[in-house]
């Protein structure tokens, strides 16, 4: 049965690579598609993605075969093309929910939302209307560890493969971010770095800055400071206030986050540091 | 002798303001060609400019009678629209000044470069060859102090309204900030306020972001924090290095200036805090 | 009852308009909000946007006095702000419709939307899961007019005040258009005038430009021609197919629908012969 | 002697092909610095752009093994990395040329600017002033044929790779235009394919467009339909008239040309048909 996989090559660079790799790839029969490479010079690293058609009878097999020809330095991860299982937390703001329940009902996306957790009720109906599960786990009256050992058991039986942070506006402990390393993306609503922390577009305002932005970004433990994966801004001017900018910094955090998403879902996005190395 | 003047009043905002000064300005037998206001909720303030054509023979008398009747609250510019004089400061980089030679040379813009004033001599060639003069006042051998002695000996004969800073890479003493108080523009390469200070370009490629800026701003004693003119973008990806974002920010810097000194130029600019009201 | 309103004026130009009508509102004991005026040199025309505050006890008294003093050449609105009554139409694409309802529940635009009527079936769960009706009105074995005639039955009950034609496949016959003369507006999917009519992403592709775009425009008699609101667009490269051209422009195009929309429900847009002006 | 070596080509597609170029460039001895590659699958042709640094004695030996190893469907060009030859032609606008000037100066793209050639002499003095050669080839009194003819005597003996039409405002005839097949580059002043032909910005302002734009193309017998190498834009409101849209439209125009340029002196540009494949 023929399928669509996306190689992705992570390694020290050297001469051959692409002469190497795509040999095992003709021996084991399978057609390139689409090939993008990159050298980062400052470290050397050869970064490669490859979509494949054919037949991957044995996936490891191929794995192990570059593997061992590319050697240790090599990260290799090998992937069919399919829906990647999401679970979404939110907190009240519907703008970002609302366009992935969108995209996820039309199959607009490679991905499939097991579920969304809320810190609040107030987006159960639309969540539900949808068709889709909604877990309202509060935060009031817990501890921060109480309240994420209540997420986690919610968010843990649908195993998901990321986590999308759609204006969930609440603080993620290191051990929360460590369970789900390089798979939590969170949409921040300012042009980062600029702005970080609470309420970004009061800052904005402040500052008077003529453009707004937003960032989406895999979380780490420093706040707001992990690898950039979007970035997308809006023009202001004096006339808009701060509760303005941020009515229309919303329409560009959805496109952001979503953007991000479907690099992400496409298994486009290396990350290297606090870098990302994206083949769009 | 008809002309084409720029009424620009910034005072406390009440009911009637906008009738009160049409009324006046119908009495002196002006026509508004353009008007645009704006009143800050915040700090209730009321800006207004107006473009009037007429025959103002006495200008003072209009000022006055506006200042009287609107009271101490309010500031008052009237200006008859012609060439803002100019002394423009550089260092090494061509772009900037490059791009305003040719403005100047072909009258884009409403100003005339009286001279153009660097701490090296690189650009001595170009300017002159525009016909203008150059002054090498290098900073080398001097201290902070002896050199801006230095500096305002060169510029001040000039008599300049404005001094424009096309990437003059040195820190200016609050003395020198004060004598040409809200009248100088600074270009910054970088999206202000992310990546303040020095090699913004190698800051936002470790940061790793997706988008890099430049802004112009009025130079004020704190760094890079003066009031935003303009600001403008320019998506970048992982191909980029730090040298290959500053070669392709200099593209987005000379955008910037020549936006932010067309609007300073043209009477558009109220400072306002440290904020910018300006009516494109 | 302290309200706002908006009071739209067209009139030709003559010296001292705004004290004019700046005086009449303050007789009316009403303030002024929001100003905005510009004068068309070509027709020698006057448009005025003001939003004024306070109690306006007699609506057609303030409007009969304006129009008294302005003489028959004035066209005079004056609309207090409140949501605008909608029909929308749709054919069988989701993205427009989805953001409009997503924008509808949460009260992001001034606008009701008292049902969508569609020429399928396919959209009738999606919108009426957002509890709004739903009419489906099929052209399958109708001629255009006896369709249309479905239409006009279908719609007519709701007295909407404008149609929005969010990706509405059909061409409108000039009856039709007449009965909702310059209330109705569409989104086209290409950036006009390049690429009028049918299939525009294929012609795009075909003609291999760098960006594509959407318009969002009032529906005259003349296809794809009338007053353009709106104009977003979008870079695009070799590797986009006119599939995934299509696939890319749906975004812009539920933007730039939008934001044409709030213009329009907001009442800050004047047509002005087969262009218009938008006091934003 | 260690260089850098632009490897282009154009093949029609099968399995291994990456694989097959890419041993061959190791036999060589070479090191691919950077890789790109298209398959466009409408005529399925493989398109392959490679930088690769090290010695290349007998460039002809490599083009030749390709040749015989790809078979007769393939192109193949292999450029050093050196300044492409080019002459200028213009009629009375200096924004293009003075950026184009400017650049050149301080070796901002890869290109020597061997002379410009214009139809009057209004920019002979600043072009001269660049210390470039400017040849005034008035076409008044003379025939098309007469006046190309004289065109041609004063750009031949500069043996040109490329023709840049910066801002050069008269129809070429197909014989002038087959003399420099694919390698004449022009500036529209128009966001093509809208507003072909004469006064686009005339046309834009009566269409009431919120965007205008410019376009880089190759030139073809076609008045403004060849192969489109750049695009951009920049939005408009109904306060620009259309002399004020041709002045802001100026500094796309610029901006959209220099990025065509680089593109094209970089090796980075396939025509195919009427479309381009780019590898940024």
């Amino acid at each position: 049965m023929e399928n669509r996989y996306r190689l992705l090559i992570e390694t020290d660079d050297q001469k051959g690579l692409i002469h190497t790799v795509s040999g095992i790839l003709l021996q084991h029969g399978l057609n390139i598609e689409q090939n993008s490479e990159f050298v980062e010079k400052e470290s050397n690293r050869f970064f490669m993605r490859t979509e494949v058609s054919g037949v991957v009878s044995e996936g490891a097999a191929l794995v192990d075969e570059l593997q061992s020809t590319l050697g240790q330095s090599a990260q290799i991860r090998l992937q069919r093309q399919r829906k990647k299982r999401v679970v979404i937390l939110v907190t009240k703001e519907h703008h970002c929910i609302g366009d992935l329940l969108l995209r996820h009902r039309y199959n607009e996306m490679e991905f499939e939302i097991a579920a969304v957790v809320g810190n609040y009720d107030h987006l159960a109906d639309l969540v539900e209307g949808f068709g889709i599960a909604y877990h309202h786990v509060s935060h009031e009256g817990h501890t921060r560890e109480s309240h994420e050992a209540a997420l986690v058991a919610a968010i843990a039986p649908y195993e998901p493969e990321y986590l999308v942070l759609a204006k969930y506006m609440r603080i993620l402990t290191p051990d929360f971010v460590a369970r789900y390393e390089n798979r939590i993306i969170n949409i921040h609503h300012s042009f980062l770095p600029a702005f970080i922390g609470a309420n970004p577009y009061r800052q904005a305002y402040d500052r008077g800055v003529k453009i707004i932005g937003a960032t989406a970004h895999f979380v780490t433990n420093d706040l707001d400071e992990g690898p950039i994966i979007a970035q997308s801004i809006l023009p202001v001017d004096h006339t808009h206030s701060a509760v303005e900018m941020a009515r229309a910094g919303k329409d560009v955090e959805k496109q952001v986050l979503s953007k991000a998403l479907r690099l992400v879902f496409d298994d486009r996005v290396f990350i290297h540091g606090n870098r990302t190395i994206i083949f769009e």
